[in-house]
């Protein structure tokens, strides 16, 4: 999408993303004029239209990476088949609240700025949410066969799990009480139990007394 | 807050919280202007401003009347102590998803605009929050002592609830295949495993085969 030009290229090229990221959470993508990002980051209007030629493009951009780095980075930590589908879960859990925790504004625009992509700019995205839901889902079927999991509605389960994985974000502190380990043994517990894990040792043992 | 003068007013102004709700729901409160607003609803941007002196004003009354409904329906929803604390979590699960399924732009506002309330403005709707999410927290620890429930935090364990149960408005639609009856019953099954209920038999008997 972007057009880099050796390193000086791909430096400006992060600043306008962060920069934007920081503009659309705290304004939202419809008041923000590219100019004002332009000025921002103390570069000219036509500069910043050779980056991203429309707002549109810029915006879809930001939410296309948070969608690449997440399943990116999913598919380098999760725990693949045959490993028992109580396993894959856990590490599902501290993963999702491990990348997302130093990504608030990411997360925010994700979930706020879906209405303002196009119609087939919305559809992309959708689709790369949708495959890291299913690939819950499927850790939460292979539950039931393999014995460790027992979900009445995997689908319900896995929108349930992600939407209070995801909540998180908008109360985590960096100098809050508990620690991201505390907060990640704590959610462990309570989506192993919410998703039948029938080795309760297992699903409790990282608990706090 | 809003100037009111008999029937006609109280119809113009329901007019004016519905066409904001939307608007903003879609555009976002910075790039929501009084005058598009005035213009929506057929009235002159003076006759508005009657109403709503600001756009803050109108911004915060939205917040605030989403969370007095909010509370005021709960304060007459709920059972009170000495009802046993499962028995008040299921009302509770039951009534935050019936309450916010027809109400997704208040759900969306509410959390999307925070950030645009004033300080002051934002301690108000936060103390709010706060209020309801601790009727939560009640029930959660009252089932420590009555034994019907077994939460490791309280404090999370109701954010992880409520999140996971408002994230239900951003993918229900009416006509897809679960009814809000069977929605309910399924993240009742979910929320009452994942709190620890003990008396299993009362907290799955209402969910499918």
């Amino acid at each position: 999408m972007a057009r880099r030009a050796g390193s000086d290229g791909i430096r400006t090229e992060a600043a306008i993303r962060e920069a934007a990221l920081r503009l659309i959470a705290r304004h939202g993508y419809e008041a923000m004029s590219m100019r004002r990002l332009a000025e921002e980051i103390g570069l000219g209007a036509a500069a910043l239209y050779r980056y991203f030629p429309t707002k549109q493009a810029l915006l879809f951009d930001l939410l296309r990476a948070h969608m690449e780095e997440l399943l990116e980075a999913w598919g380098r930590a999760r725990l693949a088949a045959p490993a028992p589908a109580i396993d894959r879960l856990e590490r599902f859990t501290r993963f999702h609240i491990r990348h997302h925790l130093p990504r608030p504004d990411g997360v925010f625009l994700s979930y706020m700025e879906l209405r303002s992509l196009t119609p087939e700019n919305f559809a992309a995205i959708e689709g790369m949410r949708r495959s890291y839901e299913q690939g819950l889902i499927e850790i939460l079927e292979d539950g039931q066969r393999d014995g460790t999991l027992d979900c009445i509605r995997p689908r319900l389960a896995a929108r349930a799990v992600i939407a209070s994985l995801t909540g998180i974000t908008t109360w985590y502190r960096a100098k809050g009480p508990l620690s991201p380990r505390e907060i990640e043994d704590t959610y462990w517990n309570m989506i192993a139990r919410m998703c039948g894990a029938t080795k309760t040792e297992r699903a409790t043992c990282s608990t706090p007394a």
